[in-house]
């Protein structure tokens, strides 16, 4: 059993991880994005073990990542569907296929846009929506609330 | 010991998981990204064992995302740098610390632009640069390798 959390570690991308850190989650979350909403659709997406699959589930029903609908009674039955903080999951999930892609060179899915086709991609972005060349970027401690007082931390290179 | 292969996922996000879905893997990279370099700097920073530190080292560089360099000869002492592969995971990683920002409500770090002080946000744009709304994307297969010849998986809602 993994732990979930990343003691000492005050950080938005380790609780990120301590939620859908865990292996498999992730593409539950990306299968959800492609439609999916069954526990046997899930199932047979991943291949994975059902007690893996279930508990997964629950993880991201408590973390409040989907919600779990009932569409069924007698028996009773569940379908689960990403919440807004789930779908919130859309920027980082397509920027981690995109790195993917630039591995394999031969992505197997792309992002477009629906009224003309034109190639969706993740990019870091201004108040005024203008990409920002990465020697520009830099990291500082957010604890200040003001834009330009925090202390300089690190350049992102 | 975790299986590092996501069998049967043909999916750049399997692709991904593969090479930095392992516990620490994408924190060792923040970390490299707010400057460290050295084995004791990430230990202390993260403060996890030895072995579990090297072994997740030794992958990086294995799989392209860290450069392992010499810095110091009898003891050859090395450092380890962010390759081109690894750079290019800025707009993953900062996607999903943003996304922790929207869960602990109070982000530790900012990432801003040097020039102004202005936040800077990974968003989903089109090639003209305009963000793009999330009902507007959709994910297609990559196959057939025209713009507009996909057949529709599924909207990203």
């Amino acid at each position: 059993m993994l732990k979930r959390d990343y003691r000492g570690q005050n950080c938005s991308i380790a609780r990120a991880l301590e939620l859908v850190g865990e292996r498999w989650t992730l593409l539950i979350v990306r299968d959800a994005f492609l439609g999916l909403r069954r526990f046997d659709q899930f199932q047979d997406s991943l291949g994975i073990a059902s007690n893996v699959l279930a508990s997964r589930l629950d993880r991201l029903v408590e973390a409040g990542i989907f919600e779990r609908v009932r569409y069924q009674q007698r028996p009773d039955r569940y379908e689960y569907t990403l919440s807004e903080r789930g779908r919130a999951l859309r920027t980082p999930l397509l920027a981690l296929m995109q790195w993917g892609d630039g591995i394999s060179g031969k992505p197997p899915r792309l992002a477009r846009r629906k009224s003309d086709g034109a190639p969706v991609v993740a990019a870091l972005i201004g108040p005024d929506g203008k990409q920002v060349d990465p020697g520009e970027i830099e990291i500082v401690p957010g604890r200040e609330g003001t834009k330009r007082g925090g202390r300089r931390v690190a350049a992102v290179r």
